[in-house]
């Protein structure tokens, strides 16, 4: 890239751009919404700008100064975004804590207590009778004066509707007016605007604010959806709200990326309590540049937000997640069948939903259906909420539902799954109870688990995707964890009942504690998760900071492999990249391999029969001329050539640049008319002596333009693309420009390899 | 590059390289020692094997299984390697404790029994005399029945020094007869390595063999080195052996470095007993090109590696390192403050052990010094033993010394460092001890430790670097241990006795525990390491590992990022980065960052005023022209362009391609003679009618050569060279050839700019 036009886009604006401008041009740099970053013309621009305030500091001590801040608002930054999204992630777990429980009653001596808190502050509560206390009413208590009985029920399931469909009609009323974008989990969305491209206002205020609190409205609601995947978004638009209070990040787009591959770190560090997985995540799953750089900030942002996080203690327990848990038997290598087992389940759960989901969706898309979403909202909630109510497992917030599904069966425990028939004759500590028969509440909770495992399974195929914040990392977990939980208990039972059998016989003796049926819902738990994302690293670094131990990480590895092959056997795209393809969006993977053997000619353009490229000669055309190849085309750039004759290479001219320059040189430069010479070389042509005052453009010349020759191999050209982040590149043979290839040529090209319909890559 | 090209340069060289031959080539594809490997060419034959692969398997169901083992062998080379890597370390592991002890005595009932399991099977041990019974004798007792007395002290002494030095002469002479490139940590060469430098035998089996029993040798004889760099070259040499079984890996560079960035995860693993830790050391610290399927394979081999030395148990307690730790009380604001000085003298640490090796080392490199290694290496070992002995704190182990650093005083601790002063009156459970005042074993404790440090300091400057395997972070971890204790017990101590104190008085009253001096000798360990290595995130979680907990990671990380801070301010490069520098490998650093405002034609060959370019012509230029070309030059590559005239660029051929191929047509094609005309052309030159039979050279053309135009930035250059890991990039303007960059060109440029010797840059 030419060093001037480096200087030139510079981030100030202070725009020496033309030589006759004096005025600062305040779109320079910038891009147009829907279009994509020119990676290496960001980078080059911060090198200049870093390089220019090292020069100054030098100079006084106040610069020096300036520049000291400058080098700390990266960190600045981090520590902010973790700040605000612990905070936020807090206040979320909070709200919905109480929202949750409003559904079903109301804390009389607070009205802003949850019941767990309500009870916990109630003297009059027993240990054993934990979620019973007087202040606590239900709503039938409160209204008819009566807890019990047949009327009361349908009276408290009435109510239970009422507000789940009242939080979800408000949810989709709020984002439909305020903040479209809110809706949907975020992620791929944001992988695609890592990825360079610009989407405007995806990050912006009102879509954290809106997203926030439709949030905390739509999990209240009992919906099929968790909060993991939206608080990624939040934590997005806090750190791109963060970034735009610092010049350095607000004025460059690829700095900016780098502050929110940080965010989404932080965002996955407060959803599950996990920093290190988060950092993975965002290094595995969404980012696309990751510098070694973010890399350590991602972890510094991550670690301020567990903090933060903590510090608001939302469960009370110290734990940054419900689902925290500690087991206290190992694991034997007999299980390990059971764990492919329901990594086989993960693998398979994921393929059904990606393409049940997809295929949903993409109705919706076509046909009539998308065009009342507040309704499709409604009609879902209410038929969630009538389906959920009766059944303990669905009634209850999906958290926990997993948190109650991952423990472990202590002495003290008074689920109805922990409903084991006690040997009289034992006494042993409290931790260590050896493996016991099921009792009828196991019998009965393995009946409403399977109901409500497949109610989950058909529900969340039609929640995610609907005009409200919904995220996909919970009801994955739940599944996994009830298929895993009932497993389990099935392997535990056979164990206890036939321990002679030679796969039970060397680890599982009468009296032995072998088999933890919570294991078994976490593993469940992460295969399905995997089965539904294809996070490998990420989702067992999460998992065994949910643990914390390296014990488990055998059993949740094995059964994350098995998930992602199975997988992938049926469809190599994860839920995320299925979506970015069904919205059509530019994303140009890096995990996907290109193998064919097309070549850049093959891809490039104009293809052959095709009118020729449009360029720009370089001391040849008018004004006039450069007005009407504008007009007439609609590319984002030109190469300019020696002349129409040679068609050697110069330079690439931005279109966005070209117009302005054009612009602003008619109104201020004296003697630029329409037929005014342009040219782009250093002298000005000879020109016979009563023409008019040429018009110099060569500092908005791109001199270094990229180029390949027409026998590169487009799997070469597929990795320049992604790793130098290019918008376009050209191709020439023997010095001689045939042709232009754009990332989204690229990414046609490849659809159309993949047998898929190229016309579905909808933005440039 | 030229799909015909990829085709030729096959893995199983079945070579339709050339048209007229049927042979195979057997070193197509291949590079030379000392040179660097193209990464685009080594991924496109990749592509291309697979592609060839995937064809074949729909053939026969033969063909289908094959395809199946090709996909899985990734996966069998990762087991192999944790299997083997783990290994290793466990009899690494149970060979030094062995080896350390017997420098002062030997098992009676078995030999081969180190002192604490020779006295662990004794029945006559009691819990608090665990290091005494009669089956362990040490030397003075069995050589003249005397274990006390200043003439058994002497005679013990004399032994250490004699077995010490027995231990480093076998251990030097070894490396020097049959593994020069067994020496050091390896890291450096390993980087290089991975950057795509190859360096033969670095990685062989000789060096795996040599490396492992010196391994032993030299930390049994007490040197301050550790064994965990030197493990990860091992691990490397173990994924090199097992590449090598594989055609996939062992006939492509850039595939085989993969299996070796996982190999030096799985090094880390079992070094630290860390495997994320590891992960991400690879990640951060070693690795070049790292796509995210290695980063799931590196885990895997961590993981395979971490529990295989966990089955060997070379420690007996089930943990995987010796200083493996957990605290009982948490950590208080106002401590941040003595962690952040312990930050800091890791950051000066760091900077003076740099500039004294380096220093030192170079001294070795250019003086008569370096020509009497066995001598330096003996005397080394004899000052260390003779200061080392008469210290409890250098005689032991140097992690032994550390697992003591770390260690929380509990009540039932024998050691010196836990000779407080109990209240009689206090009765309280084992694991919360409230802090009290010390005794006199603490101070002379604390002196002990002062002088330790001192000597640490010194002899590990001198230490490393000399010709036998040594690493570093295990003195530099003991440095800051024992810095962190003291500073600890000074902290412990002035709350103690001054808890009315303002920035005590809020967490510290009196009986409570609230110093723990173990976390500081940790947290300053952690600044140590990070001011000699630069690790960041790696260094953070191999220590959360090692805690186990979040807990302490604020304070680690506080301190890592303080020392790196403090030593960057002195100079930007690690341990690592500055002998790769000294010892001139062409390693173009991911973390440097370039920003000076060259072009690319400041830094293209032939410079203003020298020859121009040596090209060769497309169809002009006899056999006899072209052999002249490479007798006469020491190119790598010539770019082949129109003609002499127009230079319009056409593609690249390699030297070691024209050489073979030129002779092979020499010998087997009829016709072909000094005066034939070589062409690159499609069809062949119309010549007149009695000239000789043309030679065709079109196969070895790479038709498509990388470009950049004159005016590009060098920050651009420098980035294409790091993301796509170039050899070369020809210079062009306007479609005319200009010139040429090297890899070498670039690195050299770097230093010119950086204000180092350009000249230092050795290989090409």
């Amino acid at each position: 890239m030419d060093p001037n036009m480096v200087n030139a886009g510079d981030m100030n604006g202070s725009g020496n751009l033309m030589d006759f401008l004096d005025e600062p041009f305040p779109d320079v740099g910038t891009y147009e919404d829907f279009h994509t970053i020119d990676w290496l013309r960001e980078k080059s621009r911060d090198t200049d700008r870093h390089r220019k305030i090292t020069s100054k500091s030098k100079e006084s001590i106040w610069e020096f100064i300036k520049s000291l801040l400058d080098a700390w608002s990266g960190w600045v930054v981090m520590l902010l975004i973790g700040l605000l999204a612990g905070t936020l992630a807090g206040v979320i777990d909070l709200a919905v804590d109480w929202m949750t429980d409003l559904k079903e009653g109301v804390c009389l001596s607070a009205f802003w207590y949850s019941h767990e808190q309500c009870c916990w502050t109630s003297n009059e509560t027993t240990f054993d009778d934990r979620d019973k206390c007087p202040q606590w009413q239900k709503w039938s208590e409160l209204l008819v004066s009566q807890s019990e009985g047949a009327s009361a029920y349908i009276l408290n399931y009435f109510l239970y509707i009422m507000w789940a469909l009242c939080f979800a009609f408000l949810a989709v009323s709020l984002v439909r007016v305020f903040a479209p974008y809110a809706c949907g989990s975020g992620i791929p969305e944001i992988k695609t605007i890592l990825s360079g491209f610009i989407i405007r206002g995806y990050l912006g205020k009102w879509t954290l604010l809106i997203k926030t609190v439709t949030l905390v409205l739509v999990v209240s609601s009992g919906l099929s959806l968790g909060k993991e995947g939206p608080l990624v978004h939040v934590a997005c638009c806090c750190g791109n709200f963060f970034s735009s209070l610092f010049s350095k990040y607000s004025k460059n787009e690829g700095k900016r990326r780098e502050v929110l591959s940080a965010a989404a770190a932080a965002g996955v560090s407060v959803a599950f309590g996990a920093p290190i997985g988060g950092v993975l995540f965002s290094l595995e799953e969404v980012s696309y540049y990751f510098p070694l750089k973010t890399l350590w900030r991602s972890f510094f942002a991550a670690l301020v937000a567990a903090f933060t996080l903590r510090s608001i203690n939302p469960f009370g327990n110290s734990r940054l997640v419900l689902f925290y848990v500690e087991y206290h038997t190992p694991w034997y290598m007999a299980e390990l069948f059971p764990f492919i087992l329901l990594g086989v389940f993960g693998g398979l759960w994921g393929t059904l939903f990606i393409r049940c989901n997809i295929a949903w969706c993409r109705r919706r898309k076509t046909t009539r259906l998308g065009k009342y979403p507040v309704l499709e909202v409604i009609v879902i909630t209410a038929i969630t909420a009538i389906i959920a109510y009766p059944n303990p497992y669905t009634r209850r917030s999906t958290s926990e539902l997993i948190s109650e599904l991952f423990n472990d069966c202590g002495a003290l425990e008074s689920s109805q799954l922990c409903d084991y028939i006690n040997d009289p004759n034992m006494t042993r500590p409290v931790d260590d109870i050896p493996d016991r028969p099921a009792g009828p509440g196991v019998y009965s909770a393995m009946w409403q688990l399977a109901l409500a495992l497949v109610f989950k399974i058909v529900i969340t195929i039609f929640t995610f995707g609907m005009k409200i914040p919904s995220g996909l990392f919970i009801p994955s977990m739940a599944v996994g964890a009830m298929a895993g939980r009932m497993v389990g208990i099935g392997v535990e039972q056979l164990a206890y009942h036939h321990h002679d059998w030679i796969i039970f016989r060397n680890w599982c003796r009468p009296g032995a504690d072998c088999v933890t049926p919570g294991l078994y819902a976490m593993v469940g738990a992460a295969a399905c998760l995997g089965g539904v994302t294809r996070m490998t690293v990420s989702l067992v670094v999460i998992m065994f900071e949910l643990t914390g131990g390296l014990e488990y990480i055998v059993p949740l590895m094995a059964a994350a492999v098995t998930s992602k092959w199975v997988a992938d056997a049926f469809g190599k795209e994860g839920i995320y990249e299925a979506h970015i393809h069904l919205n059509g969006y530019p994303f140009l993977d890096v995990k996907d391999e290109f193998t064919h053997r097309t070549l850049a000619t093959d891809v490039m353009r104009p293809r052959r029969g095709e009118a020729p490229l449009s360029v720009l000669t370089q001391d040849s055309m008018t004004v006039e001329d450069v007005e009407t190849l504008i007009k007439e085309t609609d590319y984002n750039g030109f190469p300019v050539v020696v002349s129409k004759d040679s068609e050697r290479l110069i330079g690439f001219a931005q279109r966005r640049e070209l117009i302005l320059a054009i612009k602003n040189a008619r109104q201020r430069q004296d003697g630029v008319v329409s037929n005014s010479i342009v040219y782009f070389t250093e002298d000005p042509p000879e020109l016979p002596p009563n023409s008019p005052h040429p018009l110099k453009l060569r500092r908005i010349l791109n001199l270094s333009p990229f180029t390949v020759t027409d026998h590169t191999p487009m799997e070469t050209v597929v990795d320049i693309f992604r790793k130098l982040g290019l918008r376009q590149c050209l191709v020439t043979r023997s010095g001689r420009l045939l042709g232009i290839i754009t990332k989204k040529d690229v990414l046609r090209h490849m659809a159309q390899m993949a047998n898929q319909d190229p016309e579905s890559i909808m933005f440039n």
